[in-house]
């Protein structure tokens, strides 16, 4: 790895990505083509909270935030931190008073595979959180890492300047310059989405709205009421 | 496996169903000697909820929720739909689409081995939910499967139109011909129970209501103070 | 093991662990030099609590809670329940029942390296729990074990009488002689805490408030504008 | 559970199982049909064995081996030990002298989903053992359980005289009255892997030899050049 | 923690151990009335080796091998390095030329809660390792810990100078002074093993043996046949 | 995803793969500056190989290895399988077919963070296989994915036909453009190593090789002898 702080990297535009979040993070990564999401164990630490923003990536050394330090410079409002380290461990590298200095810059939130503390705080703080662990263990700030180079989080492609979506879903990554196309396309499938909900609503199957009564014929699956279904089973 | 829709499957008494739900997970496990609990990695997604039913059983291929919806179209009143794949797999297989759909049948919940998403939608639907992970990963419709036979999840075999209590402790499994069993076996113990809060909150120690001092007497438990323990130690 | 219910444990100062409570678990833990903490494994079930007291600890045998019965005849107002297993297991060997017990001799809470149940009734008695799992999963009263005996929870060793602290960050405890340290350097650590969040909150960042420029040149991290990167990368 | 030792049960045709067990454990599963694999958590200890033979089934509670010594009287030649908890754990409930002792009875190996121990000594013994874990934790006989109940591991429903293959993929169970077909399918099977395996030693490819290319096609699958490919993803 | 280097730390009596050590980590863990297994989390890479030593202990923080360096010189003949670290983590803190230091100075093998590397040289080396993860992840020299304080692993306390004993079961830790008492009682348990061990080649049952006849019958086990179980489950 | 396979991608000079290989995992990782390492969670099923490649990388859908025989079409001699699935999965989607067919056209071996099954066969044939797990579950060919675009693995980038080298300590890789880079520095350091293992086995420490004894004094690490240590924790 290089111990590098890479400065001025470009954006997604963020009213682009303003627009995208609401979708949320299920939509926004069906209608990228199911890409981008960055697995079931980045998770809320407290539910109800949806945000989207441009990612500021750090790599860390395990036990050891310094990078974190050094990437807050590099912040600008709308941004979404986003913290990997070298190796997996659970340490709270991440609490209240870096949460209240990447406030102070207009960021967003923050997206780790590692731990958070001060929850409570953060909670209070109103600043939403996305983590794989929750510990109270501190952290050292002696061993280099990497601010805005590109990381690999649940088998996700993060470059810097990608929009992040989180939500109670978890967290999904649309490259930068996809943005326009995951706005079009999360639009289109959001009515094509409540279309749908309409229809289940109103007691239609999905059997018969996505065909899949031929798929299921073709694939041989028989229909069979029970008496001669346990009969055969005998 | 089989790959087969079994129709017309018989349920649990609804009426029975909906007078055990209330003694919840817990007590339902210990009035039926301790049996039928899926185990700790089903949770709910959010707390507070409490829910009875008659099980419509799904399997499906990993990555693949084609069975669900050949599976909704099974589903009467008062059912709780419960799905397991043919491996372990955490992709979101199920969310409020499918959730509106089983509304309008008037299915009561899900239990799942898998992953859900939309969870902030189920979650403004009040439409319960118990799985063994949070994905926005998307699935397809592609592999055959079976609904309304017979699953093992936890190992605890659930047959269909078994009832199902799920609570904050998780889900727990009555066979069909044990609800009314069942049934008394928790008004028993709950009465037991409700004797046994009362004494608690009056002081009583479990040491004497269930007379384990004489077991531990008999397995050699010895009472000795600090200063003696010190010096044994040494 | 040896099969031993101690009495008559010394307790750290209730007082003075009334008022180290209030700091929170991971200032608490900075406090007294990074120990303590048990780990990101044991977590509150409900968010929201912060709870301080003096350890009663329990060493169960799996699947068997008959020493937690034996342990509620020894607490005392103020006091925390601590239990652990010989061997890790997730059965629901506390509930609603031991916790009415407790809560009527004073007890504060319960960590536990098990399972506890009926965390819905757990919730409504406002009784804080900080466990492994959730779990249904009955238990018997047939093995022995200890009361009061020291143990080891997350690499943490616990002494009958030491300090806890829990709250949404997880649990920390602190040996009982060392409770008026503690005190003393959470305040001054808090006091500190404090100005770096009002610095933070007016804009300054760690880097200069920690002196980590050096640092990071001290360790090579170089700066780099994004196209020189992008350039050296090709 | 009921807390019984069931006696007398009918086991599967030793014969056709040894005639089923050398086809390996991937092939049985796939000839049933891709059913009654325990999965990837129950493996070998030592690898380099293949055995096969009839369920004996024991439930046991957590740290307690009571019910595998009742077992071992229960036990005939051909068979094989299958145990499991009521709940996970990974004691050492099963070493040396159990296997000494089913050793005499002409026990065949043991499937367990909790731990076993004294490893060296039952691989010097040649006394073939699947496992989710090695532990030396010791267990005690002080609690009931089941002996020749069907059971449930790995989602698949075992029971008393079901024919058990087991090797270095692990562990698959075959319903004692579908042996015959089993054996027949494995057969058949066989054929069509060696004609395959010298199809595919030869260089044909799966592509043409399973009609692949067709599927691919269908499925929007495209070919693209390394050159077309780096030029589209700009 | 403490950043310290405690030397000349008193060692249990290497004739002792030596004299424990043949008689492995299960039954050593059984005769000291079963404690100090440190459980089925660390296990030997290769299988086949058993060792015995005293414990010099080191606290790492995660990917830091620096207190491993400082933990060599206070080594002498007879030592096992006992290595944990702050909070859980796998890289792989140790390798060839930490073993050939240590081989130098009489080391007879590693523990340690986090990974390991060079496996393949360690192997050729004959030098016994017994850890929680393999990995090639390299460490930095950064961050203080402590060598020669005491530590938990698994739940159990090593103090330095403990006897260690490890083998295909995982690693047992017996106190320093109970080491003659732990000699006596694996001794006599053994004897009791081995005449179990005949007892059970000849066909005596446990049940017989050690009275577990009337244990069933007083938890109210019954004995029932197949076609009477049969029926009743009807 | 696009699925796509792409056709000609360029590959390392195997030349130089095969002189980078026998330096093994653990000092290439090293040499990179400790990049590329694929992490602990791909481990070799049998121990005691070593192999380098040119990496073919495959995406498939869970439960699904349609994509693996396209794959095997794009293989040359000297490459090395890289699979991965768009969810966590541990199906055995790999077995002695498909390693019969890639041998054919001199493929080295297999990665893969998924299962495998047939493991006694592919030992006979003595087929490197490293893989997240063992399983015999059988999977469909049903689903599209992708054959060479980049993946990503233990958040490690892997472009097709980067370098690939694996042994008992896991799998790393190196970039296509890079190996030359880093069959220099592998050299390079594996003569320190080499020096520092000669040193090592004279007895020389690591504290005065590498100047720690400098780096321990301004950590603030202190020397404490045993009975001064003992009293300063009274």
């Amino acid at each position: 790895m290089r111990n590098v702080v890479v400065t001025g990297c470009p954006r997604a535009d963020l009213g682009e990505v303003d627009a995208l979040a609401p979708f949320g993070v299920a939509t926004v990564h069906e209608a990228m083509g199911r890409t981008g999401y960055l697995g079931p164990g980045i998770r809320p630490v407290h539910l109800g909270l949806r945000v989207g923003g441009t990612a500021v990536t750090v790599v860390c050394w395990p036990g050891d935030n310094l990078m974190i330090h050094a990437a807050v410079e590099q912040c600008r409002p709308g941004d979404i931190l986003v913290v990997t380290t070298t190796s997996p461990g659970t340490d709270g590298a991440f609490g209240e008073l870096l949460a209240t200095a990447l406030r102070y810059r207009g960021v967003r939130g923050l997206v780790t595979t590692g731990g958070v503390r001060d929850v409570a705080e953060l909670h209070a703080m109103n600043f939403p959180v996305f983590c794989a662990a929750v510990s109270a263990q501190g952290t050292v700030k002696a061993t280099p890492g990497a601010v805005n180079t590109s990381v690999s989080i649940g088998g996700q492609h993060i470059v810097p300047g990608d929009a992040i979506v989180a939500d109670d879903d978890g967290v999904v990554v649309v490259p930068r310059l996809a943005v326009p196309r995951a706005l079009a396309a999360a639009t289109e499938r959001a009515a094509k989405e409540s279309a749908s909900r309409d229809a289940f609503g109103r007691g239609e199957l999905g059997l018969d709205r996505y065909g899949l009564r031929a798929v299921l014929s073709g694939l041989g699956v028989e229909y069979v009421d029970y008496q001669t279904y346990l009969e055969g089973a005998r």
